[in-house]
């Protein structure tokens, strides 16, 4: 967790401590998430200011986002949603999932038509994680931009407050970046701003807490700077680590090499043999040396996967032991992981197939919340 | 008209030639307006290509705009206008009508409220120029841009192929301008597309004509970059001169000096003293010197501006060779002149009177148009 050290220091986001934990714990009289336990959520920015909000019996909204790059989500893509998933368990708050499909039009070699029906896929898979209907609104901006004019004006206020210098700082555009890079910053703050959802907000100003991997940091560090200057609050953070690609840990997984992640779409055979062949393992050159010596549990991918999708703390912890010791081999750990992976994969397969186009309508449906 | 042919040299735009007039009069079987015969509108790139359609038969499209920057505009503002509705006319083509309130709310200190609000009061200031409802469709960018996603989805387009060192070279833009401003170009230019308005087109590419002043040549400088990369004809475009300030030739007429301009919403009595002491005189300096060797109708404002807003050919003769040869005195020219605007400008109000909120509505409602 080197980077996520280095981060935190660089960016001055703030370390989530054991105190901030049994904050969240206290104010929602339940057991916080594993991927908080075990910092895989490890930072984040003015979370104790939504707490504060939280006891005194007062509104916020969770905002994530997603861009829509490849039909299908690895699981990698899974963290953030099923954290937000419980976030809005927990607090029984609005979510508004923003898929920037307008972002990966301008960022990939894809047409207009090809982004939005990405878009459509995506929210099948971002469905399929569970998300409160009720409480729930997704939408993607090349067709949000034409639904509601709230959205258009709050991009144009942000745009009014942010210069090139600030953008060129912040995400390193240069001078030959096309104008569209360079003003899209602006599109994915918006959605911080209670005013773009009139239909769920009023005119009601409500503050927003942002759950999303740490690479997006940089947008709401922008957000953070313009939104008081708007007449906001700034919206709080709280930030993921990577799930590390299959061949190491401190990668992310790439959506352009396919051997690089486990797809949803995924069959038990593919993961099966992905696991076993490119999981970078922590294990020794020979069985005798791992015996004597035992596994590395910090580099091992396989135990790095079950810290992320492993849920009862006990048995890593009996994982964690046997690898270090020496008694539990690569193979054995890497059962364990196929094991844990396909089920997910396939309780995703099962729930995604029963997401209708009408379910997705409903949730893109600009409407109030409960 | 000095600036004109700078202009012409410098950005290799062709001039209105007789040629072109007598082919525009062969075409539609109609007098060229006098603002062609004087040269007000002097300039244009591919009108050749428009008659050649227009000739064949084929569709085409006219596009200009405003932005709404005042309440009320002044009299240099109704020039595109007037002569918008003439080719109309006696073209029988669509027109659209853009709106730029997004453009004012990025410039000027002013909310997105105000700049919506100054949409709508120009709005009745146009449709009192007496465009065909049946044919005219204007928009507002921040209403239109909340009701139809191809409006974002061709402004997107756009903004992926023009880079900053574009829009640096051709608008001047620095690094310390608001991402906004470098992003607006796009949103002027995407009218251009005729995918824009799919409920006027359906899937056809339909040609377009901008009739614009010559300041706004930048913009579709950089559309007609863009178009043939989308799949689209290059803009045609015909340019307007600005009417001078009432200080002098040459100079621009702003909003913000109430004394530079004529306003439509300028009374009797103001329009004639605003005329009587500041209209720029080509006059002598004593009554004896005029009548001795003539006014200077080349910088006199009065005889400028009736150049504009004359209709008859026979009658600004009269008045130049009485003015020139010292026989007509500037007190009598004025007059002239006060009579003429006054008289134009009470016919205006009367028009805008009479423009009720549902007809803005009617308008700016997207529809097919015949």
């Amino acid at each position: 967790m080197l980077i996520n050290t280095l981060f935190l220091g660089r960016f001055g986001s703030s370390k989530i401590d054991d105190e901030l934990l049994m904050r969240i714990e206290a104010a929602t009289k339940k057991p916080v998430h594993h991927f908080l336990k075990r910092e895989i959520f490890f930072s984040h920015r003015d979370l104790h200011s939504i707490l504060n909000l939280y006891e005194q019996g007062k509104p916020f909204y969770l905002y994530t986002g997603r861009g829509p790059s490849s039909s299908s989500l690895h699981i990698g893509h899974l963290v953030p949603f099923i954290f937000t998933k419980w976030l809005q368990d927990v607090f029984n708050v609005p979510l508004i999932i923003q898929l920037t499909d307008d972002e990966k039009f301008l960022w990939k070699d894809l047409k207009l038509d090809e982004a939005k029906a990405l878009s459509v896929e995506n929210a099948k898979d971002i469905i399929a994680c569970g998300f409160d209907k009720k409480n729930t609104f997704i939408f993607s901006n090349l067709q949000f931009m034409g639904e509601c004019p709230s959205f258009y004006g709050n991009v144009l206020r942000i745009q009014k407050s942010v210069t090139f210098n600030q953008v060129k700082g912040i995400f390193g555009f240069g001078d030959s970046d096309v104008i569209g890079k360079i003003a899209f910053p602006a599109v994915q703050a918006a959605p911080c701003l209670s005013s773009t959802f009139p239909f769920i907000f009023g005119n009601e100003k409500v503050p927003c807490l942002v759950p999303c991997a740490i690479d997006q940091d940089p947008y709401f560090r922008m957000t953070r700077d313009v939104a008081p200057k708007l007449g906001y609050l700034k919206p709080a953070l709280i930030h993921s680590s990577f799930l590390p690609s299959l061949q190491g840990a401190d990668t992310k997984m790439s959506a352009s090499d396919l051997n690089s992640s486990i797809y949803l779409k995924d069959t038990p055979k593919e993961i099966k043999n992905k696991i076993n062949k490119y999981a970078f393992s922590g294990g020794r050159e020979t069985v005798e040396m791992h015996r004597e010596k035992g596994g590395d549990c910090n580099v091992d991918i396989s135990y790095q996967y079950l810290k992320y999708f492993l849920e009862s703390d006990e048995e890593l912890i009996k994982i964690e032991k046997a690898y270090t010791s020496g008694n539990m081999l690569t193979g054995e750990l890497k059962k364990i992981l196929i094991e844990s992976i396909s089920k997910i994969v396939k309780e995703h397969q099962t729930k995604r197939s029963k997401i209708t186009d009408d379910d997705v309508k409903e949730f893109m449906t600009p409407r109030k919340l409960t």
